[in-house]
């Protein structure tokens, strides 16, 4: 594997090519972005830490069989994965109110909701990634009505997997964004990262959080929040 | 049929009870109120209008057999309709992008949709009116499956039953807002107003706006654009 050109860089992963078309190196970034890119810091260890934590829940993930892109870790900071054609949709699932929804709903921070709730934004930063519904998704040709049904069924069960899992943590999965994208048959793929950055996480007793949410509240060290997260998790791994 | 007590007063109507607790009478106000109530403005003429307007409408719409509260015209400002339970969902219906949907998806206004797009927004004045998905709405037990399943079917068809009436007029309907309640036997029954305080429509000529953008944009004498569309909707009825 020959890790050759730039083909991408976004605020926290660069995407490279290699001699596969069908495989790219990511590498993570120590950058943090919050508030569409208005927030924005530096932090050493960030990127290997999403980068370790990533690559082992996806490993988890694909032991429960679900498809995704996630094929080895390279290094402190890369991965290899598929190549995937991404669909601009962030597939947001929640099991507890917090941020927007607790906004947009009223809804006191905290409360478990009585069913994971599902949520499509509409992947544009130029636009502020708006809440989308299944209209606007079919007028702007996204996705598929299908595709639409089955990335409602791979979050459900990526939800299961990855509560479980955290359960096993004394962490509180309370939301998370998902990417999926396409591989050359047309076949659904969970692309992206599942980390810290892109989830909630709070600690089942005491409800501190140990997620992104540290660095956009100024709670105190991102790179302690994430290294407790890794922690947790390699603990439940050894042990389950 | 007595009025009896004042039982609401919302911005743009007061409810009174009459001696059948199954009956309401609205009187339409001359208040206009926009941007969730901060700009304001008191236009003569135009409740009786709306008055107007609402009450062709939906004797149109009870000859397409679409169920709804409307029963009939008492005076210049006010109408009797049928007291219905109220579902907190304001249901959008648009053919052309305008207002928020341009904003939301970076769509140029006027475009023409490709197919009606259908909207739920939670109507709750605190939190501003957000869109809304279904999940939100089980979860927030608003409406069940099946009553937003026919909340669509419904909105549907007053879409097409509007949509051929103002094209006799030769006025473009744009957008619209639809409020549905519950009778006494939970059967879904349209009710609140249809009149130009809740649709867009623009000439299909020149695109003139004789709605309430009138008003929101300052755009000219809000009593003559409202005529114009009930004079257009006399022709058109007289005529068809
Ligand atoms: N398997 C994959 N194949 C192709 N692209 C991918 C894959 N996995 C993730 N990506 C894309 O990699 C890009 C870089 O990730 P990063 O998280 O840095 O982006 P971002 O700044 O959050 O968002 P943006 O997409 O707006 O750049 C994202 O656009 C993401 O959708
Ligand atoms: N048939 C009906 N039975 C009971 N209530 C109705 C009926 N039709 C409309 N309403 C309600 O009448 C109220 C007054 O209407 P109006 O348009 O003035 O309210 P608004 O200020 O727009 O909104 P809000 O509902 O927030 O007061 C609205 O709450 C509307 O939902
Ligand atoms: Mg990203
Ligand atoms: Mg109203």
């Amino acid at each position: 594997m020959h890790k050759g050109q730039l083909m991408y860089e976004g605020k926290a992963k660069k995407l490279f090519e290699t001699n596969d078309p069908n495989e790219l190196v990511v590498e993570y970034k120590n950058d943090l972005t919050a508030f569409n890119g208005q927030k924005k810091a530096e932090q050493q260890g960030k990127g290997a830490l999403n980068n370790h934590i990533s690559s082992l829940l996806f490993e988890r993930l694909s032991e429960a069989d679900i498809p995704n892109h996630w094929l080895k870790q390279l290094s402190e900071m890369e991965q290899l994965v598929k190549h995937t054609d991404i669909i601009p949709i962030e597939v947001v699932i929640r099991n507890v109110a917090a941020g927007s929804i607790a906004k947009r709903l009223g809804l006191e921070e905290g409360l478990a909701l009585a069913f994971p709730i599902i949520e499509f934004y509409y992947k544009d930063d130029a636009l502020g990634d708006p809440l989308i519904n299944d209209d606007h998704i079919n007028l702007l040709n996204l996705a598929s009505h299908d595709e639409l049904d089955e990335m409602r069924e791979l979050a459900s069960k990526v939800n299961d997997v990855l509560l479980e899992l955290f359960r096993a943590c004394e962490l509180k999965l309370v939301d998370f964004k998902l990417e999926f994208g396409k591989d050359p048959s047309g076949k659904l793929i969970l692309s992206d990262e599942v980390s810290p950055d892109t989830c909630r996480l709070w600690d089942v007793h005491t409800n501190k959080k140990l997620d992104k949410d540290v660095f956009r509240q100024d709670l105190g060290s991102v790179e302690d929040s994430y290294q407790e997260i890794l922690n947790r998790l390699r603990g439940a791994v050894a042990h389950g």
